[in-house]
């Protein structure tokens, strides 16, 4: 049986994208969206990313065959809560949630047993550094890869709720993206590398600047693409971060410290010979990675 | 008396997108390329920067009204020693250097007086992280900002070589450029904050992941645009940043002991309010300094 009805808990930047690439892709059935932000709710209808608004977003839920949780991680451990004791074993839970461990261990005694609804854990390695559904996009996730963390867990599911999280791949597929599968604790250590560190960097960065010149014309004039691409993301928000930063802790500290370490390092050999070995790694790295052109 | 004989002495990235820009904006008298590498000024030939590569670059500069000199600061400076004693005070050294304190003081004594050649230290704040005249582009300046620290010493140059820097200014706002004349102390602090940590954070970032993961396939696969514009710097040339590490070397490591502490305190609150006031702080500064589309 094919998916009938999804429902998009969450329709901000990622929630409606998701929508919209839905639409894009050929989903034809209906697919309902909530927000705790009625207006972002509004935007979503208004772009067709969903064809209804829920007024009751539980309700809707135990109506669906999929339900998308998209939203800062603490608000998806509370929606994975919520939904447990009232989702039937048919139904398949997904989520985009920037960490993984977490909702992986909150949902193992309440998801994935053939009497309980399914949980596939999912985080798409895309974003912007603005949040809401205006500034969604239906190719935001073209060329991104989509991360899932199910582990054992999904052999456990119900047949039906396997059956969706095989259609979900799919329709992720569609979307452009590609699959990787990981364990929990690793996507949560290499997210904390290459999406944690960078952010936490680019708020530093940004802050400092901030502090030290406020109101320095030259400066703002004068900074050209290295500042800006450096600071960037210093225009994301609190209320996302938070979250990261209190469940991927450790992870996130470790490669901070890690960073201060290595910038000591090269503060203190400024004239030294050993300047060289650090841009010769750096030139290493960036031949192994080289840069694509944005968004893909 | 228009320029109307130009020396460029470095024809890789920068001198040859001049000589392109000169070229694109009207530029129709002669312009003599050299480069320690002969394949540079070549390649700069063949894309019509220059017209004649110069057989003896000293002899060449001799022969010109005006002498750019491109590449990284040390040999800026060695330019600047031989030229002094051979050029004549009607003619005009300017430059591309990125740093600026060193070669005003080196060139105080030997240049911008009447009976001395001229020196107006020039900067563009544009680059790219790959050299090379193959990557040369006569629309690299469009946009950015073009620093001079002149200060006072272009008061006392000849008549002819004033006239000389006023052309030369006219030349680079028809590259699209914006002038903005700085003290050299202040160049360098403020270029050691939007230009200098960027890259040296890059230039870690870079390092330490090539250390910690230099055979991970899922790191490289799912590494997105965060990871791609905090490390593109890491591919930036050695050769040119040792010299800027040896000429700005206290500015340079006063930003980075700042980010170093500014990352401490921020793992340290990872999970109390102080975030908050971070990201606070951070969106500030992304608030007044919006992020432009790429190259301008």
């Amino acid at each position: 049986m094919p998916l009938e009805r999804i429902a998009i808990l969450g329709t901000g930047l990622i929630g409606c994208s998701v929508g919209m690439a839905l639409r894009q892709n050929g989903f034809a059935a209906t697919i309902i969206g909530w927000d705790r932000d009625p207006t972002q709710a509004a935007i979503a209808l208004s772009r067709e990313a969903i064809d209804v608004t829920a007024e009751a977003p539980l309700t809707a839920a135990t109506e669906c065959d999929l339900i998308l949780l998209s939203g800062p991680v603490f608000s998806i451990l509370d929606w994975l809560e919520q939904l447990a004791p009232i989702l039937q074993p048919h139904q398949l839970v997904t989520d985009v949630g920037s960490v993984k461990r977490v909702l992986c261990e909150h949902a193992a005694e309440r998801y994935n047993h053939p009497n309980m609804p399914g949980f596939l854990p999912g985080h798409p390695m895309a974003g912007k550094e603005v949040g809401g559904a205006a500034n969604a996009d239906g190719e935001l996730f073209r060329g991104a890869v989509w991360l899932f963390t199910s582990g054992a867990g999904e052999a456990d599911m119900s047949q039906e709720a396997q059956a969706h999280a095989m259609e979900w791949r799919t329709w992720v597929q569609r979307f452009g993206s590609h699959i990787l599968e990981l364990d929990a604790v690793r996507h949560d250590e290499l997210c904390a590398w290459v999406s944690h560190l960078p952010q936490f960097v680019s708020t530093a960065l940004s802050a400092l600047l901030e502090d030290k010149f406020p109101d320095d014309a030259d400066l703002r004039a004068i900074g050209g693409r290295a500042l800006r691409e450096m600071t960037r993301l210093g225009a994301s928000p609190y209320s996302m971060w938070r979250d990261i930063a209190h469940t991927n802790t450790e992870a996130v500290a470790a490669t901070l410290l890690a960073l201060e370490q290595r910038l000591t390092h090269l503060r203190e050999h400024l004239k030294t010979p050993e300047l060289r070995d650090e841009f010769d790694l750096a030139n290493r790295f960036r031949l192994r990675n080289p840069h694509k052109p944005q968004g893909s």
